[in-house]
C-alpha cells in the first residue's frame, strides 16, 4: 500500500467501521466486555509462542538497524512480559465499570433533578512506540470503557503488534463483540498517522506516545483533540532536612530501575547545605551502577565528574546518564523543575512536611511525589488497572490515563414540566 | 493598532502577562479569590449608569450594521440584566473552591499513597459574540478556579466589554490581586484571535462562543486545546406515551422562553400516534405566539403551514422559527437527533419511564432531559453558580462548563522510600 489514495481510503475504512463498533460499544453490559477481556487473556496465553516468534524478528531487524538500546530495551518481549500484560487484560476485567455510573448533583432551586453519566468518549486513536505491551493494554482499556479503537504502532514492532493484535481480535470476536472494536493500522507509512491526527470525522481523540519528530507532526497536524504523552524530564530533589539513607536509595532507583520508562529521574537536585556529604556517596553508588553523571560548576567542587552542559537541563536521556545541579533551596528547586523540566513527575525527599507540602503544591507536574522514586509514575502502580498513557497535558486528563480518562460524563435532566420564566 | 506585527507584540504581552498571573492565582487563598469577586460585584454596581450608557452606543452601531433580532438580544444590557451579572458574581462567590482539594485514592499494593489534588488550568482564553455578561461571569469563573483570563468579546459589544472589564480589573487590584489576572483584548481586529489561537506557549484552553466563522477559524488555526461550543440544534421528541398538557407547554416553552439562546428548541419530533391530536392544539399556541412553522410531509397532512426543507433539520434558527417531524417511533426520534442534532440538549415528554431512560442513555448529546425544556440548559441553573460556555466536546468538559471544567487535577504520590523492582 504505496499510494497514499489507497491509505487514505483504508483508513477512512477504519475509522468508519470504528465509529459503528463504537456505537454498539457504548452500551454494551460489563459482563459482556469483561467476558471479552478474558477471552482476549486467553487467547493471548494460547498465541505466546507466536508472539515471541514474531518479537523476535522485530528484535532482529531492530538489530540491523541499530535504533539503540533504551528503543530495544522497550521494544523486547519476554515470557514474563508476556504474563504481565496477561494479568493486566484478568485486572481491566475486575475493575469496576465507569460507563453508565450516575452522579446525582445537588438539588436546583427551579425543581428540576441535574445528575450526570458517565459515558465513552468514541473512537480512540493511539500512536505509540516500541512497547509492544501497549497494543494490548490500550485496546483492553478502551474496550473496558466503551471505546473502540484504532492502533498505531512503531515500525520496529510491526510484526509484534500485528500478532498480538489478531489475538486480542480473536477474543473479541469470540464473544460476540465486533471486530472493529479493536483495529491496528496495517501499514508503517507515517501517512498514515498524518491521516489519523486529521480524522475528527471519525476520532475523538488521539494519544500519542512518542518521540519529538511525532510531537512536531502532531502540533502541525492534529485536528482532533490530544491527550499529549511528551518527555519524560523528571527531577529528585534532595532537600538537607533528608534523611540520607532515603535519600541515596530513593535517587539510586528513581535513575536504575529502568532507563527506558518516562517515569526514570534525568536531573538530581541537591540542596547546598547537604551536597558534601550525599555527593560522595552518590557518586560511588552510580558509578557502580555504570551511571555518567555530569554536574554543574558547584557539583564539580565535589566530585570528579564531567561538566553539565545548557542542554542537560532539558535532555530526556533515556540512558545511563544523569544530570546533577546544587540548588540554594527549596524555592530555587521549584522554579528549576518548573522551567527546565517537562510537567511529568518530580519528587522532593524530605522529613520536613511543610517543605513537602510547599513542593507538592507549587510544582506544576502530572505527578509530584515525596520520599518515593519518580519510577513509580505508572497507572498500574497507582491502582488505575493499567494505562494508555502519561498525559503531560492539564487538559481533560494529567498523569496516567487510565479507564475514567477515556470517558466523559453527560448531563441528565429530568423534571415534571417545569417551565423557565425570565 | 492596524499593523499585525503591532497585534502580535500586544498578543504576546498580554499573553506573558497572563502566565505571570495565573502564577500567583494558582495558590491564592479562598478568601483572597472570593474578595476580589465581592469587590467586582460592588465596582459593576457603582459603574452601572456608565455600562448602560456604553451598551446603549453599541445598540445603535448595531442598529446601522444591521446585525439581526437575536445578536441584538444577546447584546443589550438591561438594569435586571447588569443586576443578574452581579449577583451571578456574588453567587460564585460563595460556592466552594474547588483548587487545592484533595482526594485520596485506594491503597496501593507497593504501600506507597496515590491522591489526586485539584488545581487550575493557568491561562484560559474566551472568544465571544454579542453577549456582554459573559465578559464577567467568565472573569469571575477563571479568576475562582485560579485562572487568569484573556477575553475577546464581539465586536459589537466592544464599548460595553470595555467598561465591564475595566470595572472588574478595579475591583480585582483594590483587592491586592495581579491586574493581568482578567485582560480584555482592546481590538476588534480578527487577526487577534488568529493570534491567540495559536499561543499555547502562554494560554491552556480556548473557549470559544459563537458562529460557524468562528468555529471554522478555529479548525484551521487551533494549537492551543480548544472547549467547543457550538450550534445549539435541540430538540424535544413528544412520545405516544406523554401527557398531552404537558407536551404543548413544554414545547411552546423551549421554543420561546428565548430565541437567542443556544438551548432554544429548533426541532420538535413527534411520535405519529399522537400527532392528530397534539398538532392542532401545538399549530394555534404558536401561531399566537408569533412563531413561523415547517414541517415535514406527514405534519402537513394535519396543519397548514410550510414545507420543511432538508436544510431545516440542520438549521440553529436562533428566531421564532421551527421546524416539525413526524417519526414513527422512539428509536427513529434518537436516530434523528444522533444524525442531525448539535450534541447539544434533547429533550423527550413521556410518562413511561422505560423509554424515557432508553432516550437519556442513547442520545450522544451534552444534555439529555425528560419532560422538561431544552431551554434549562444553562450553568446556573444547573447549579453550577454560572457557566463559561456549554460544551458540545466530549473532551475534557461537557455540557455546561462550570468552575471544575477549568480545573485539572494532579496525583500526589507519597512514601517512606518504597523502591520499584522489577
Amino acid at each position: 500500500m504505496k499510494d497514499s489514495k489507497d491509505i487514505s481510503s483504508y483508513m477512512e475504512l477504519l475509522g468508519s467501521e470504528a465509529k459503528s463498533a463504537s456505537e454498539v460499544l457504548s452500551t454494551m453490559s460489563s459482563q459482556q466486555k469483561n467476558s471479552a477481556l478474558i477471552s482476549m487473556a486467553k487467547i493471548l496465553e494460547e498465541d505466546k509462542e507466536e508472539i515471541l516468534k514474531a518479537n523476535n524478528e522485530d528484535l532482529s531487524d531492530a538489530k540491523t538497524s541499530e535504533i539503540g538500546e533504551a528503543l530495544t530495551d522497550r521494544l523486547e518481549l519476554t515470557n514474563s512480559r508476556i504474563n504481565t500484560m496477561i494479568s493486566g487484560l484478568l485486572s481491566i476485567a475486575e475493575l469496576p465499570d465507569p460507563i453508565g455510573s450516575v452522579t446525582k448533583l445537588k438539588p436546583t432551586p427551579s425543581g428540576i433533578k441535574i445528575s450526570q453519566m458517565r459515558v465513552p468518549l468514541g473512537v480512540v486513536g493511539i500512536i505509540y512506540e516500541s512497547r509492544p505491551n501497549v497494543t494490548a493494554d490500550a485496546a483492553a482499556l478502551c474496550l473496558k470503557s466503551g471505546n473502540s479503537c484504532i492502533l498505531r504502532g512503531g515500525s520496529e514492532a510491526f510484526k509484534s503488534n500485528t500478532v498480538i493484535a489478531n489475538s486480542l481480535k480473536k477474543g473479541i470476536v469470540r464473544e460476540g463483540l465486533p471486530e472493529a472494536s479493536i483495529q491496528l493500522v496495517n501499514t508503517i507509512d507515517r501517512e498514515a498517522v498524518k491521516i489519523l491526527l486529521g480524522m475528527d470525522k471519525w476520532v475523538d481523540v488521539i494519544i500519542p506516545r512518542g518521540g519529538k519528530g511525532l510531537v512536531k507532526l502532531i502540533s502541525d497536524e492534529a485536528k482532533v483533540p490530544v491527550i499529549k504523552h511528551l518527555d519524560g524530564i523528571c527531577h529528585v530533589y534532595i532537600d538537607e532536612e533528608c534523611d540520607q539513607e532515603k535519600a541515596v536509595s530513593i535517587a539510586i532507583n528513581a535513575k536504575t530501575y529502568r532507563y527506558g520508562i518516562c517515569g526514570a529521574m534525568e536531573t538530581l537536585l541537591i540542596n547546598e547545605n547537604i551536597a558534601s556529604k550525599v555527593l560522595p556517596v552518590l557518586n560511588k553508588a552510580f558509578k557502580e551502577k555504570g551511571v555518567e553523571l555530569r554536574g554543574c560548576n558547584r557539583t564539580l567542587e565535589y566530585i570528579d565528574i564531567s561538566k553539565a552542559q545548557e542542554e542537560d537541563w532539558v535532555t530526556e536521556y533515556l540512558a545511563p546518564l544523569l544530570s546533577i545541579k546544587i540548588v540554594d533551596n527549596l524555592q530555587s528547586a521549584i522554579d528549576h523543575i518548573n522551567e527546565f523540566g517537562s510537567a511529568h513527575t518530580d519528587c522532593i525527599v524530605t522529613e520536613n512536611s511543610d517543605k513537602a507540602s510547599l513542593f507538592l503544591r507549587k510544582v506544576d507536574s502530572s505527578s509530584v511525589m515525596h520520599n518515593v522514586p519518580t519510577c513509580w509514575a505508572d497507572g498500574f502502580e497507582y491502582g488505575l488497572g493499567a494505562e494508555v498513557g502519561i498525559s503531560t497535558d492539564k487538559f481533560h486528563a494529567r498523569g496516567p490515563v487510565g479507564l475514567e480518562g477515556l470517558t466523559s460524563l453527560k448531563y441528565l435532566v429530568e423534571g415534571n414540566a417545569e417551565l423557565r420564566g425570565d
